[in-house]
C-alpha cells in the first residue's frame, strides 16, 4: 500500500468561465485523495479528527501542466513524500487517463485540538507505523 | 429509468465552522445529480452543451431537515418533477442512508449557446423523448 | 435601519463555464448580505456565536432573472421577512446598479451551541428587540 | 504603484469544520488581489480577457502561518515578483493588521483565446510597459 488512487468527476461548479476547472479547486481534490488514502491506511481522517490528531496545512505547491474540464474524470494518486516527528508531506500526481495534468505537495503539522504541535510517535504509535512504512514504500 | 441515484464523499472542503456541510455546497450536489441522471437517461450534459442547448438555472429551493457531515456517504435522488416546452424542473432527495436529509428543486430554462429559449421538442427531439418518458414514470 | 446594503465585487472563481456566477455562489452571498446587516442592527453574527446562539439555515429559494458577470460589482439588499419565537426569514434582493439579478430568502433557526432550538425573547431580548423593530420598518 | 492593496472581509462559506478559513480559499483571495492591482495598473483584467489576453495559472505556492478566522478583515498585498516575455509571477502577503497570516506566489502564462502563449511586448506594449514598471518598483 505504499500509493493511494481516488478518481473524481469533474462538477460543473468546479469549472470557471476560462472553460476549465478554476485552479483553486484542485486543492479540494487534494483532500480528497488525502482522505481516501488515510482511509486505506487503515485510519480515517475523520477517527483522527475524533481521536485528537488534527493534520494543519502549513504549506501547499501546485504545478498546473493541462486543464481538466466538466465531467472529466481524473485519478488522484497520493504519496508521502516526507514524514518527520511533527510533520508529514504528501504528493499527488493528477491524471486524465495517461494524461499528467497536475503535479502538487502539501505540507502538514500534526497538531492536537489546542493547535499544540503532537509527536505523532508518541501520541498514537499506530498510526506513526503505518505511515512510515507507507513512506518507505514510495519509490524515487 | 424513472430517476437517478448518485452517491458523493462528503469533502473537508465543503465543511464550515459549524462543524457541518456548508449549506451553499448541496447546490453542487444537485448538479452532479443531475449530471449523473442525464448521463443515465442517455444524454451527458456535457454532450447537450455540445449540441448547443444548455439548462439555465431559473429558481432553486432546498428544505434542509438535517445536517451532513465530513466523510458522510450521501446519496442524490433525481427525478423529474415537471417539464414544458421551455422548461425543466428536477426534484433531489439526498440521503444518508435511510435518513432523509434534503429536499431540493431546482427549475431550468432550455437556451442556446445566446441564451435564447429553445423549443426542446423541435430542437432536439430525441432527448425531448427521454425526458418526457422520465418524467411520465416518476410516482407520484 | 429597516434594511441592509452592502456592495460585492464578483469574483473569478466565481464564474462557471458558462461565462456567469455559478447559481450556488449566489447563497455565499447572502450570507454576506446577512453579515453586513447583523453588524448595522448592532449584533454582529460571529458575536451571536460566542454568545451561543447560532441561525441554521433550514429554507432556502432564489429565482435567477439575470446573470451576473466577472468583476461586476452588485449590490445584496437585506431585510427581515418574517421573525417568530425560534425563526426568522431574511428577504434577498440583488442588483447590477438599477437591474435586479436575483431575489431570495432564507430561512433559519435560532439553536444554542447544542443544536437545540432558543426562543431568542428569553434568552437575548436585545437581539430580538432589534430584530422585531428591524421588520416591522420592512415595507411591504 | 509599485503593489495592490484590498481587504477582504471572510465570509462564513469560506471557514471549514476546524473553524478557521479553508485553506484552498486562499487562492481565491489571491486572485482578487491580483484582479484589484492590475485595476489599480489601468488594465482591468475582465479588459484584458475581453482584448483576447489571459493569464492562465501554471503555478501556485502557499505558505500559511497562522489562521484566518470568519469576519477578519484581511488585507492583500500583491506585488509583481518577475516579468518575462510570456510569464508573470506576482507574490501576495495577507495580513490581519499587521499579523502575517500568509505568503504566497501565483505564475502565469500571458496566452490567447486559443490558449497559445502570447509575447506581451509585442501584443500589448502598453500593458507590458504598465507592468515592467510596477516590477522595476518592487522594493527587494
Amino acid at each position: 500500500m505504499k500509493q493511494g488512487e481516488t478518481y473524481i468527476r469533474v462538477r460543473y461548479s468546479e469549472t470557471d468561465k476560462m472553460g476549465v476547472v478554476y485552479h483553486g479547486n484542485y486543492l479540494n481534490w487534494l483532500g480528497v485523495g488525502r482522505t481516501e488514502y488515510l482511509r486505506e491506511l487503515g485510519m480515517p481522517y475523520s477517527e483522527m479528527e475524533r481521536n485528537g490528531i488534527l493534520l494543519v496545512v502549513t504549506r501547499v505547491s501546485c504545478r498546473y501542466r493541462r486543464p481538466a474540464y466538466y465531467d472529466d474524470l481524473v485519478k488522484v494518486v497520493t504519496k508521502i513524500a516526507a514524514i518527520q516527528d511533527v510533520r508529514i508531506v504528501f504528493r499527488y500526481e493528477i491524471y486524465r487517463g495517461e494524461e499528467l495534468l497536475t503535479v502538487a505537495e502539501t505540507e502538514h503539522a500534526f497538531v492536537n485540538e489546542q493547535g499544540r504541535p503532537v509527536v505523532l510517535k508518541k501520541t498514537n504509535p499506530f498510526l506513526w507505523k503505518r505511515l512510515q512504512e507507507a513512506w518507505e514504500q514510495v519509490p524515487d
